[in-house]
């Protein structure tokens, strides 16, 4: 019997007292020289960012719940990067964090089962079923349809994992398609997207009363996070966009329920790119990212207190 | 002064007297008993990917312009697996063909500048531009909206590559978002991202008065397909769903333009597991493959004839 991915997030943010993510999306030329400066030789790359990851995740561990990695930040560096992708994914699981795979992969149903194995699930080799990320949910994009996400479900129910369905992107552009208001139900694409989650999810609700099957709505339109969130009974809703990309805490507190649970809050440059100078010391790197996300807790869990208290 | 990607494709079209694509989507379980028996024992999986993939790209390569690469088939067997897709590329391209990656990568801008630079162009690596995959052109999803999809034509641009943007997929579920009318302006859904297709490609208009902003209509919707043709005057489309998924030649013939070019049609399966049983030798794999190839050519090539003569 697998343990349900909602039970299991909402665990680690009732322990860790706030839902924030911290993101892990390593660009080399803001990684600090004492990082560069340590790492062998022959496989740099990947020592640079997994030595860059592991003392951010060390000092995130015991602040926050769940760590959330770009996959294009380490595929743009090819296969050393997707090592340090699998090192993260285990310094990570190490230290007890949630890890969400932030891929938006979406694909036709024999290639969406491909993914789904990839990431949540396992495969077989040769005769053994194998793991190849083996993170605790990832995020999937829903243009394919229906029938290009059930197996990503399909997954989630198995192996106890989750998956993160994009609704309402953080970006400028993200109103092209999803806003669109749709001609035969007045929906706008989105709502459309939404109503997909919550039936996809229902089969996965825990005992928390939320399911692994979320949804993924951005900070920088809290309008219409505060719409989508009354159509998402179940779902856990990760919101990117803080922080870096302009949203505050004001703008995320429509996507939690008034429970003050059901979403998960990402930043991921404000925090690990923090420090002004590549030239900073470790000491004063850590305190950099240490003193970002202890603002970001702060006026995160300030915001939550005033909504369940019915604050302004 | 880099090559247009639409030139350098429709010469290799002209070149091979066809359209066909070899879809390379490797799974262990189908891949013939003489490989993964000669196949080293310490890194069994790249090898025996990478020399499955040889023997297709060798029977292939004098017979078609590209492949296509699944990477989620290359993913499921993680660090491996993502070797041999490397390995892959790079005995495509000795062989003189062109590279498509299946990626349908899709994120905000910034991260959609990783995956461009990943896929497409060069990352800074301490100092020096360094490529990870660097394939001739990759499948893009329109889901984020245009500045999503931008980073990927600059890097078009750039390096002379390629992106073929989803407009309306081959799967049944496709339709759950893409065929929805929209009430502004009573489009559908593919209708808009074609007409963004088209917009976005106009800068990479090439010799060939093709561009290198292409599209992926599915063989498995012919009407669809037909009325997409006609929105988009430049753009090659990118045509899965022929062969195991149910497409056939008549499906696919809308795709093109009637002087024969603006399309490739891709079958994965129906190529590569021609072969009935895991134990056949490899002249007999070989023979399968060439056969299907044969087959598949000899349909397209024929439709594509009487469509130019204005046959039925």
């Amino acid at each position: 019997m697998v343990t349900n991915f909602a039970d299991r997030l909402n665990d680690a943010i009732r322990m860790k007292g706030n839902p924030c993510v911290v993101g892990l999306d390593p660009r080399l030329d803001q990684i600090p020289t004492f990082v560069t400066r340590a790492s062998g030789v022959s496989n740099k790359v990947r020592s640079a960012i997994t030595d860059f990851n592991r003392i951010v995740i060390e000092t995130a561990a015991p602040l926050v719940p769940a760590v959330k990695l770009q996959v294009a930040f380490y595929e743009q560096y090819g296969l050393e990067g997707l090592q340090a992708f699998v090192d993260t994914i285990q310094v990570a699981k190490a230290k007890g964090l949630i890890v969400i795979a932030d891929a938006k992969r979406n694909d036709i149903a024999s290639t969406a089962e491909a993914y789904a194995g990839a990431f949540l699930g396992k495969v077989n080799v040769f005769g053994s079923l194998k793991s190849a990320f083996d993170v605790d949910c990832m995020t999937v994009s829903p243009f394919l349809g229906r029938d290009s996400i059930e197996p990503f479900v399909a997954a989630c129910e198995r192996y106890g994992k989750g998956v993160f369905i994009l609704v309402k992107t953080s970006n400028v552009g993200s109103g092209d398609l999803q806003d669109q208001k749709l001609a035969t139900t007045g929906e706008r694409l989105y709502e459309r997207v939404a109503r997909v989650v919550e039936e996809l999810g229902q089969s996965l609700v825990g005992d928390s009363g939320y399911s692994s099957v979320g949804a993924v709505v951005g900070a920088t339109f809290p309008e219409q996070a505060k719409f989508i969130r009354t159509l998402l009974q179940h779902a856990i809703i990760l919101v990117p966009g803080y922080g870096a990309q302009g949203g505050t805490a004001r703008d995320v507190i429509d996507c939690f329920k008034t429970d003050g649970f059901g979403a998960v809050v990402n930043a991921s440059r404000s925090i690990t790119f923090a420090h002004k100078s590549v030239d900073i010391s470790e000491q004063g790197f850590i305190e950099a990212v240490h003193s970002a996300l202890c603002n970001m807790i702060e006026e995160i869990t300030l915001s939550l207190r005033n909504k369940i208290s019915g604050g302004p």
